[in-house]
């Protein structure tokens, strides 16, 4: 069991496990804002997060502008889904780090295409697991490439996500919340292989 | 600040952001074995992470024979700076979920191959998070898609990451843990246009 070591007292073993369960897709944001310093520590987590040979391909912009919400909400797969968000973190890819080409590990100082993506993700994870931690809703959002132009991208930058932030509405709406199970997504050795668990 | 609702007591506000920012990549494994029941809860984590649509484009493939995890260390980029951990979680995206086109979400039940990214990503990180808290040491590896061969992967099927998991050798080999300053990482409302935080 992990100790807290600052106050040097025993911590719930399943709390990370707990937090990765129960987080969730929101889909209706009431007005309420998200402090300052809670987004800080948002982006704190983001710029922790893992990335191939360290590259750190990232950029994150904060968008709190109401139009400008609206308008990224419109670039969203799936956008007219949820309500607007009181603040959305887009996740840039930037040009510096990353060349569209199949996959490769870091020549030339620059990522492949899928490195970058598996890279975005992370910090995106970290980003929502960190809301949900301060007790804020969240939602990843696929968005369609014009993107770049209303956040004023350079060419070559991709936004390959953004974060919406926010506070749950009361009585918003909820999709039940489910994955495969367990045994059907585990083999042992090689692939198609059972495995006891 | 969250509360452990099952005890009723009070958890340290910043868990998880200790969390992601202490996690590393570890170079050298000891012999220790990890715990089946623990194995089950990095599983467990994985299976939890976030997917566009909910599509869950993954399977895990769990292997502990020497020979194979040796065989697979060489399918890595940069594997000869590590010793060979006694468990690797290789992350399958299976062909069923994926079609290699650009960015799409979701069409006929299928991802692009950057979503497909991204969701690996996502379960990757899951994984080694949940490890951290369980005081299991772990690294992230990109693999040659040779690697499908060796774990008897399917056409089609592409194996993004596989995940080295284990405890550090005494003495281990560390690198400088850093990363770029935030200020140099945010923007405000649209690129390049500077925040205070």
């Amino acid at each position: 069991m992990p100790t807290d070591t600052k106050r040097g007292r025993k911590m719930p073993s399943n709390y990370f496990l707990n937090l990765a369960k129960t987080r969730k897709t929101t889909y209706e944001f009431s007005d309420k804002k998200v402090k300052q310093s809670d987004i800080k520590k948002i982006l704190e987590a983001a710029r922790w997060a893992p990335s191939c040979s360290n590259v750190q391909p990232w950029q994150f912009i904060v968008v709190k502008n109401k139009e400008r919400i609206s308008e990224l909400m419109k670039t969203a797969f799936y956008g007219a889904f949820h309500t607007n968000p009181p603040i959305i973190i887009a996740i840039v890819l930037v040009n510096e780090c990353w060349k569209d080409s199949e996959h490769r590990c870091d020549l030339d100082s620059k990522l492949g295409i899928y490195e970058g993506f598996l890279c975005i993700g992370m910090s995106a994870l970290n980003m929502i697991l960190e809301a949900q931690e301060l007790g804020i809703a969240s939602a990843l959002l696929s968005p369609h490439q014009n993107i770049i132009k209303t956040l004023r991208g350079r060419k070559g930058d991709f936004i390959p996500l953004m974060v919406a932030f926010g506070y749950e509405k009361k009585k918003a709406f909820q999709k039940k919340r489910e994955r495969k199970e367990l045994k059907k997504l585990v083999s042992g050795e090689y692939f198609g292989r059972k495995m006891k668990l």
